[in-house]
């Protein structure tokens, strides 16, 4: 499969080069970084690490889109959006690991996906796409007499919170329970707060080091406490489900699909 | 729902007295111990420190089965199969949290089930019964890429190990991926043990202090981990559990059911 | 040694009345509740649920305190201080584990510690007081290249947050760091914070089910982390604390004291 | 300072070379490996991956120490003892992180430091060794009322079990309770174990995946626990501390020292 990587020399495009050369049945066939990158004009595997690949960087996605069969994605939502149309256009796999995605991009994916086979998701892992699916089936069982609450722990550099992650994990609690995330998600606490309504989801959030990511669901009852944890030790985990997921999209249909369906998790 | 306790004198059969008292809808009407300890002839309510319940603790089960529709027992193996058969001839629900069963006391309550509804689990939390059902989930879907290491810690008095909810979480992780658990687990590691070996079920155990039963089922793959975990904070909650399962079997047929049946976890 | 429990009706206050009957060495000797509190004219053993002590609950601490070596009391701050004044007066010890004081109420505690033996922290637990002298080391030692980050979880129905103990663990973390607390500590985290500062001290709260208390501080650096915890598994713990402090306190010349000196933490 | 890597193409040797490349104040000056190994002739660097040094694999550490001011060491046993003879004639510093070291070898080790400057340790990062010095600190505190309980967890290809910073946390453990952990260690619980027995030092083992590794120290009381836990994120952090090790020795006397002269915290 042919693939392109697009922000080739930020932090996730080097690991997704790298996973490239590495997977068997992959070529790296293109690098696109933005105009004035002083990556243009480089080897992308010299960029990665990985000794050279015989693909030059440069900031002109459409021709080279044009001889891909896919290309992966964690760049930024403007970015991203504007790649899903000349992936549609290019009729080809756009996998989407971008984060902070706001209603109106994904209205832009959907419609990029009647051609291009879109595969997005907050988290191109196995281990977290799996705890969303075992959280939604305890967030069901159990009911309001389990608080849930979750928590995520993130390295030093991280601007935002809680992480996509840790939203897509209160997403599938709250579609387990069948509320709205929104209306009962509790995301601080300080000072007087009283006590804890039922139904509640709570989130809370730690930084520091050089944490890759770690999320917990807990479910606390009466004398007892479920607890559903991922850690990811390592971002190339996340290049790999990626590289995955684009692999998987190769015989589809056009569409819009996220790990879920390329992990086979429907069946649990 | 008229229920004995037997076992009434020691922790458990405290704790069961006590639970029994405080739900609605539940009546004590007999307590049952051994011939020759001391507790015959106290009230059980006393013993149980809820204040006198005017239940007698006795040692002849017969005539007190006869006018009850449930027992709950937490005894030995050997009391727990002649109680078996006494609950069968009375034709009512036997709740057994047990532990230690051989496969010939399993064939005796088996046939006791004929004609009794004989409701037994390793574990009587919903926490511990849900957990199993989601091990046994991601063990299918995870396979052998992912290493399964279950870690138990119990307080300092327990006298075994593993522990019966470890050998239960154990036997979902083995069901899971279709192995048999005694072939594939592993219960000691000490000295040059080698490599671990692929599709291995690991045991580590750990007892101190005062610690009521945690266990968690870790999936340990490539650059992440998924951890399952429970803790019980009280042992009142399996107490509770097995007054839950008695009022659940009040209107089923005879038959052999497990907690999974009580918690309606077989539309996991 | 002659113990007076104030607070007498209140779920510590049991506790403690509880503690005082099953510690050799002390007695009961009175039991206080505010005007018109139910309890008053009842048995503080029944309240307690430890059988009849033969002391009747009353509201009228004066000649109580008089006949007594010491007072155990974790109720309000209002209260606290009062009942410091009378235990000035009457020069005995005077155990406090009420939580959220303020310098106003410390200053009270001060002057009455010229004549009282005043023992106060905001937990009574030896573990906990080891934490902080432990993590006081941890933070001379790590410096600000490991960022520190204090967990703890509570039972749902807690009010305030973060815990007493989770500011008390802070305030260890900030003087061994030779820094101000409340200049460095970051309370909540949503939606768009920045990278974390260097030198913060961050604060994360869960609340759920029927936890008693459990505490982490985490000190997260380049490629590896401390992480020094503490879980409190009965509310019974505070309680034997206090009467571990109360007899300590016996021999005493009037002070202020801490936990940290009732458990000889200073030679650590 | 100038620095050898002695077997430089293993993984620690690669982190190693990495790890000297990279340090201000230190320069890469050889490069060992045993007869034979297909990176003899190679240059170092590429080798680690950090590009071209300039410095090429040989077999002869002779010439090589004669240039340099330190050598560092994550070998095997045999190695380490000879090359600790050379350092010794060389006069220079040895780091040595190699594992298994038998009595026999330590004695060696310690006639080369009448002229060599040995820092052996078991683990090499500033988080290990604090928590040591915590573990030795709260177990003098402590006493037997708090069972003591060592968990580690490591990737699926490690041999050994207990790992070496399991023994060590274990060593800790005992200084602070003055007693002999090959006496009270428990390293495997099967079967019917009994109660556990007041004092014993308990060792459980978790394999799996590709954890760098993870060590908890529990300490299990009355109602409480208490557990000082490091997580190595990443194995680049152990040749870091190597080089740190170096750095510190390069202006010491000869002798034998620890990573907790290193780290300063013999003043803890």
């Amino acid at each position: 499969m042919r693939l392109v990587v697009v922000g080739a020399a930020g932090r996730m495009g080097r690991m997704l080069i790298k996973a490239v050369a590495e997977t068997e049945g992959c070529t790296l066939v293109g690098a696109i970084e933005r105009k004035g990158s002083p990556a243009l004009g480089q080897d992308a595997g010299l960029l990665a690490g990985t000794g050279p690949l015989g693909v030059t960087v440069t900031d002109d996605p459409l021709p080279v889109f044009a001889r891909a069969d896919g290309v992966l994605d964690f760049t930024a939502p403007a970015a991203t959006t504007a790649f899903a149309a000349l992936a549609a256009q290019a009729r080809i796999v756009h996998v989407i690991g971008t984060t902070g995605l706001a209603e109106a991009d994904f209205a832009k994916l959907e419609a990029a996906a009647r051609h291009a086979r879109i595969i997005q998701s907050g988290n191109m892992s196995l281990g977290v796409n799996l705890l969303a699916a075992l959280v939604r089936k305890a967030a069901a069982i159990l009911g309001e007499d389990f608080d849930i609450e979750i928590l995520e722990m993130h390295h030093r550099m991280k601007v935002d919170a809680p992480s996509g992650t840790a939203l897509l994990l209160g997403e599938a609690a709250a579609e387990g329970r069948k509320v709205s995330l929104k209306e009962r998600s509790v995301r601080s606490r300080d000072g007087h707060t009283g006590a804890r309504n039922p139904g509640d989801i709570g989130f809370a959030t730690l930084r520091g080091g050089t944490v890759v990511g770690e999320h917990s669901v807990i479910f606390a009852g009466a004398g007892e406490r479920l607890e559903l944890s991922h850690r990811a030790e390592d971002r190339a985990l996340f290049a790999r489900g990626a590289v995955k997921a684009a692999l998987w999209g190769f015989d589809k249909k056009p569409g819009y699909y996220t790990m879920a369906d390329v992990l086979g998790l429907d069946r649990l």
